[in-house]
C-alpha cells in the first residue's frame, strides 16, 4: 500500500530548489528562472555553465575570464592517466568517468567546502580530457595532447575526439546539446547526488554517485539504447514495420515519455530541429527520416512524445560521435547542474533519509549452525 | 512547507523491503527476521553475510563452502594493483575504496544481472585486500601477499593489516562488529545504492555510490569522529570537562543519538560489553572509562544514548586498528546489506525520482551576452 502511495518516490517533494523548474505547466523547463528555448537560442554552454555554477549568465568580460579558467583546468595529472591507461579497452565509457573522477578525488581532494567552485569547474573541464585520453590511449594505442585552441568544451571535446577542430556547425550543435542537458532539478543523477551530498561527503564522491546512478539504461544510457534502435532500420519502412512489431511485441522504446513532463519535453523541439539541421548539412537522408518515422508511430499508437534523448542520438551520429560516448557527453553537461545541487543541499543540509515498509519474515528464533 | 513536511525524506516510505526491521519498537534491529543479538552471540559475520547475500543462514557444509569460496576471491588483478599504487599515500582510505570498486567494475564488468550474487561475494572478499594493499605499498613500500590462512573476514583483515595472526579475541570482535554494521534498512548509503541501482545502472556503480555516501561524517564517518574526540582526553576528569565544556559551545558530539531508534540502539550494548572485555584484556586503563564518561555526560545532559559507532570506536582502537580504517570497516560488512538491497530493488524496480517545491526566480527576460 506504502509501495503503491509512494513507488520511486513519485509526487513526494524531497526538498526545495532555487534551479530549476521543470515541466511546471507540463512543457517547460528553465534555469535560474531562464527558458531552455532562450539559452539554447541566444547563449553558449559556457554561459549556462556560468549561469549554474557561479549563480548567474557572466558580462562579456566574466564568459572571456571563465572559458580561460576552463581552458587552464584541462590537463590530467600522470597517476591519473596511469590509472586510465589500466582500464582496459571494452570498459564502458560511463566507467571510465566514474573511475576517473573517484581517482582524481584521490589526487586533488577536496579539502575544505570552500574549494567546492572550482573542483566543480575542474570536473567540467577535465571529463573530455579523461574519456578521450582512455579513448586514444587504447584505440590508437597513443597518448593524445589534452591540449587545443579550442575555447569551448564542445569544440574541445570534438577536436581531441578527431584530432581536428570540427566544422563549425557541429560545433554549435553539441554545445547546444550540452545546454539542454545540463540540469533537470531531482533526477535520479542528481538526487543520488544529493543523497550522498548530504551525509557532508566531498564533493567528488557526490559527483561519482551521480554518474553511476546516469549510467543507467532508464536514466541516460536512454539515448544510447535510442542509437542502438535506429541503426537497425535502413529505410523509413523498415523502422515503420520494425517498430510497429516492437509495440505489438510489447517491447520498451527508448527515448520516449518522460516521469515529469505530461505534454511535450520542450528540449526535444530543439534538438530535433539540430538534427534536421545536421542531415542536410551531413547529406546523410536516412537517419532522420528514420527517426521521424519512429516519432509518428509512437505519437499515433502510443500518444507518446519523443523526449529530449531521442533526437539527441541523430544530432551525435552526425557529429560522428560513437554511441558509447552519448552518455559520457550527458555527463559532462550535467556536472553543471549536479554541481549546482551539491551546493544548494550543503547550504541547508539535512541528512536524507527515508523509511520503508516491512513486508519480510516475522521475529525468528535462532538456530545454532549446527541444527539447521 | 514542503521541506518542513518531508525535509530529508524524514517518515516517508520509499518502498518495502523484507531484509531488515530497524526501530520497530524503538530499539530493535532484526535481519530477516532474526534479532542482531542473536546474531552477534551465536554466529559468524560470514553466516550473516550468507543470510543477506545468499536469503538463509547456512548449514554447517554451506558455511564451509561459503567461507572457501570468499577465500579464493582474496586476489586482485593487476590493473588494479597498480591503479591502487597510483591513489597517494594521503589519500583517505574511503576514496580508496571508492575507486578501487569502481576500477574492479571496469576489469570485471557486470555484463548481466544474473552474475550479481558473485560480483557481491567478490567485493566482500576483495575490499580487505584493495584497503590493505594501498596501506603497505605507500607506508612500507610493500606489496603485501594478499592471501592467508585465515578462514574469517576479520582475521583475515587483521592479519591483513599486522603481518601476523591476531589474537582470537580480538578477532572475535571484530567479527561481532562486522554482524552489527552489516545491515540497516534505508540508511543513506543503502538508499544511495538504491537510487543508482533503480536507473538499472550495473552492480558497481550502485556499491561506489554507497560508499561515496557513507563516507560522510554525519553517516560512516561518525565512528572516526568519535575516536578523534575520546583521544584528546588523558583523563577521566579532562573527558568530564571537556565533554560538558562542548556542551555549553554547542558542539556536536559524534556517536550520539539516531535518526530512528528512539529508545536505544541494540547494537551498541552489544559493542559496549566488547569494548570493556578487550580494555581489560589489552590493559588499556583509559579508553574505556573515558568513553563511559562521555557516556553518562551524554545520557545525562541531553537525553541522548550512544549509538552503534560509539564503542565501536574503543573496541577498534584495541584491535590496533588506525582511526582512518574506521568506516572502510563499516564498508566490508555493509556491503551485505548493500548488496540485498540492491537484489531486492532489481527484483522489483522502479526508478527513484521524487520532486521538488521550486523556490527560485520567476521566469526571466534573457538578455543578451552584450547587453548584460
Amino acid at each position: 500500500m506504502a509501495d503503491k502511495k509512494t513507488g520511486g518516490l513519485a509526487g513526494i517533494v524531497a526538498g526545495t530548489t532555487e534551479i530549476c523548474t521543470v515541466g511546471s505547466e507540463g512543457n517547460s523547463l528553465h534555469y535560474r528562472g531562464f527558458s531552455v528555448e532562450d539559452l539554447a537560442e541566444h547563449s553558449c554552454f559556457e554561459e549556462v555553465a556560468h549561469l549554474l555554477i557561479h549563480g548567474h549568465l557572466p558580462t562579456v568580460v566574466e564568459l572571456a575570464q571563465y572559458k580561460a579558467k576552463l581552458s587552464s583546468m584541462r590537463s590530467l595529472p600522470n597517476p591519473l592517466k596511469i590509472i586510465l591507461q589500466q582500464i582496459p579497452a571494452i570498459a564502458h565509457p560511463m566507467d571510465v568517468l566514474r573511475t576517473g573522477c573517484s581517482a582524481l578525488g584521490t589526487i586533488e581532494p577536496e579539502e575544505s567546502f570552500k574549494q567546492q567552485k572550482d573542483i566543480a569547474d575542474r570536473l567540467l573541464a577535465s571529463f573530455p580530457s579523461m574519456l578521450l585520453y582512455w579513448y586514444h590511449y587504447h584505440k590508437q594505442g597513443k597518448e593524445i595532447n589534452l591540449q587545443t585552441e579550442e575555447d569551448s568544451i564542445a569544440g574541445h571535446f570534438l577536436h581531441l575526439l578527431h584530432g581536428h577542430s570540427a566544422d563549425v556547425m557541429l560545433q554549435r550543435a553539441l554545445d547546444v546539446s550540452l545546454i539542454l542537458y545540463a540540469e533537470h532539478e531531482f533526477n535520479a543523477s542528481t538526487f543520488a547526488a544529493r543523497v550522498t551530498t548530504a551525509t557532508l561527503a566531498d564533493f567528488y564522491s557526490a559527483v561519482t554517485s551521480a554518474i553511476g546512478t546516469l549510467r543507467g539504461s532508464l536514466h541516460g544510457g536512454a539515448n544510447e539504447e535510442a542509437m542502438k534502435l535506429l541503426e537497425r532500420f535502413d529505410s523509413v519502412d523498415a523502422a515503420d514495420k520494425g517498430i510497429r512489431q516492437m509495440l505489438a511485441n510489447k517491447e520498451l522504446i527508448m527515448g520516449f515519455g518522460h516521469r515529469v513532463y505530461r505534454v511535450r519535453d520542450p528540449r526535444s523541439d530543439v534538438i530535433k530541429e539540430w538534427s534536421k539541421k545536421l542531415a542536410a548539412h551531413t547529406g546523410n537522408t536516412l537517419l532522420f527520416p528514420v527517426s521521424e518515422q519512429v516519432d509518428n508511430i509512437m505519437a499515433e499508437e502510443k500518444g507518446l512524445f519523443p523526449n529530449a534523448d531521442f533526437y539527441s542520438a541523430s544530432a551525435y551520429r552526425f557529429c560522428d560521435i560513437p554511441t558509447e560516448m552519448f552518455t559520457p557527453i550527458f555527463v559532462m553537461s550535467r556536472i553543471t547542474g549536479w554541481s549546482a545541487h551539491i551546493f544548494e543541499q550543503r547550504a541547508n543540509n539535512k541528512l536524507i533519509r527515508p523509511g520503508a515498509e516491512y513486508i519480510g519474515p516475522e521475529p525468528q528464533t535462532f538456530v545454532a549452525l549446527e541444527q539447521r
